[in-house]
């Protein structure tokens, strides 16, 4: 598996799972309907196990152009290689998107709230406030960005043909980020519904706005930029402290 | 303990925990009625943990007909042991839904509601619609199947006699295993009920046209052929996938 | 640490905290009031972890009279060692219990429902039947048991002086031993509450009967051979299975 | 990192990530509001898990006064450096409360109930009664530090220039201290709200004496005391206990 395939399909499964929770307990009819935070945020955590799972051994399994921004600017990432993985992570939350729409389309269909039927694509936040809705995402992904710097590897070597692979998490770092990521969901998504990742947002945003599924609102781009900025903005906060201390 | 025999145990442990706590959860007067989709989901996750513990270093604990299918079609499992061990994974899976039963009997006599009680052999879709079903117990099963390769052994030796044992998930693999269901259940059971295993549904469902349970519903035959070849296909596409990239 | 005073201590936090959970569940005015299912078996399996983590080094943590006699009957344990092992179960499932009483006083007190006060000492059926209350302790143990089996630890080498140990549970246990009995918990908890461990239930039962507690009901000693016969019975089961196989 | 940075910033994550998730749990329109005990007792265990990531290589992560004087008194740490870890631990401790504070501010000033907005800073008894509460923290913080005791590492040699560390968690012990504290949040958290370290109690307490976050109630400085020495004296009583056996 090359590398930008890996985060491709990392980011489709991590997508598909986590996104998927959302639908089962937000949308009308489904066995999950009314679960409550605790059942999104273990899902959401275990849907980066699985990503991590799957992509690690190949691409240290960034998934999030976040992380990969924080490897970049420590110097433990070839800034040469940043636009392949964003891609790769954009069109791997598109897909995951989809395939969240296609899986939960009966009940898509069932439901009649927009706010629930955006939900399950991107983020949105519990009291809309600019300042704070920033401050939060950057917050949050500085939390996930700094912690991910001391669970990742340093430069691994392929096992089949003895190149060296970027930094990141191989699959020994799966446990550990799904553990990050659940206390952040528990203790920080409750204002903006952490998105703490631009392809996990933006593209599945993108997705609301394309596919069809019955009464529709607004997909909101007008609070788009929030959890694109504030992360990125979160990820190069994380890298100058690790890289100062 | 022979490979037939660790299938059969494993199985059959998997099912009694795991259609145990659907039991726990839907029927009247259990301590845990009531208690949600995350009892369920980690009640489901934890079973096929205690299963593939058990059965690991004997069976690669495949545990499910599926979980065999997508080893043969990658070559990496023998397709001369494809038969012994689906006849064991449908034996162990048959008698594990006899002790829920029995486990269960003075709730499930006190219990009114058919549907409660089919639910703890079976699976049922949330919204009846055969192809959305049969999708979405594909896809399910890809992800569990595309995964498990990632978290597989190589041929491993048997500690006792120096022969190598068939691929799949040794003790080392029951933990991340048991996350990879807990994803799955969390995220995609909400439409079916995440059956991602034809033998997990087609021999409870047969216990259940069997046993005895004071008024009883119908065993929804015809519902039965989705969690079988919807999981088979979900296993075909990810030994194709894994085989192509 | 001697084995005994491991075994004593390491039930002593294990009970502590296993009925802590279910006194913070169960009592009038405490902050986990209401928690439900997943509150209280997940305290239970941690309470079990804890209790591994301080003595699985010293004793081998069996902290259940039904774990020494598995191991006893499969011939890794000398029965010689069998009464001292369990007298310190009882002995620290007793303090253990007490320390319960002390530490929730105040909340007993305010506790007016005397089955409320007997369920953080002992257990008590859902659905009282003598027969389906025995088997239902026999099949939870048989699980228990024969799953740790496989999760011991051959003859372990003490650090310190090169003395060999009793076959158990080391520290590397603690964490499959706590799944094993979360997955119990949620499963197969759901009718007698799973005791699955005579100590457990005996010594506590003797100190509801023992410690002023404001208004009390029964201790309900006519339930009290029920979870100290079937663990042991399906200790037995899981012995035989176990050496046959 | 030198270990007073480390101590600092992972205690300062610790603080952030368990007082955000009662913030997310008790403060009006968020998206965890009412998620219940095991959202919260799920959340501190992972804040506990994110700050031993972090500080763990560094400093062995004491992050709380009564782990660091848990080891001094037991001979294992240096009483010179004690000062240093106390500081470092209410700094961060200081710091962290007051990004919470930042983090939900919307949310806090929408909650008009003084007592919720205490909660996520400090803790409060269940039921007033100084000899149970202190009582209460004294047990919970005694079976806290003795078990930490047990997954402790022996000196470690730092990696980049051969020196030792101070004795406390490694990386490796982040898993299961977030299990014993997880455990302990669960069973004994019912009383007085686990603060089991008197840094996460005092140094929050005094930020919500001086944070503005509109109609605010009273510190309930009498009380500030009880999770001040009641986890001291555990702490002690734990060394007393180790060192005796």
């Amino acid at each position: 598996m090359t590398p930008f395939v890996a985060e491709l399909l990392g980011t489709l499964l991590m997508i598909l799972l986590g996104n998927g929770v959302v639908a089962n307990v937000v949308l009308e009819r489904t066995k999950g309907r009314g679960g409550g935070w605790i059942v999104i945020t273990t899902g959401w955590a275990l849907a980066v196990f699985v990503g991590v799972v799957v992509a690690g051994p190949f691409s240290g399994a960034h998934l999030n152009p976040a992380v990969t921004l924080g490897f970049a600017l420590t110097g433990q990432f070839a800034w040469s290689a940043v636009p392949g993985y964003v891609a790769a992570q954009l069109i791997g939350a598109a897909a995951g998107a989809a395939l969240v729409w296609l899986f939960y389309y009966a009940h898509l269909k069932a439901t009649e709230d927009p706010a629930s039927k955006l939900d399950l694509f991107c983020t949105s936040p519990a009291i809309a406030d600019r300042r704070f809705n920033f401050a939060g995402e950057m917050i949050a992904t500085f939390v996930l960005i700094f912690s991910v710097f001391y669970i990742s590897d340093g430069n691994l070597t392929l096992p089949d043909d003895g190149t060296t692979l970027p930094v990141g998490l191989g699959s020994v770092g799966a446990l550990p980020v799904a553990f990050i990521v659940w206390a952040i969901g528990l203790s920080l998504g409750g204002t903006t519904g952490y998105a703490i990742n631009p392809a996990r947002d933006l593209a599945p945003r993108a997705m609301h706005a394309l596919l069809p599924m019955g009464t529709k609102g607004s997909s909101r781009w007008s609070y788009a930029w929030i959890p694109v900025l504030g992360p990125l903005c979160g990820a190069a906060a994380a890298a100058l402290l690790f890289s100062g201390i």
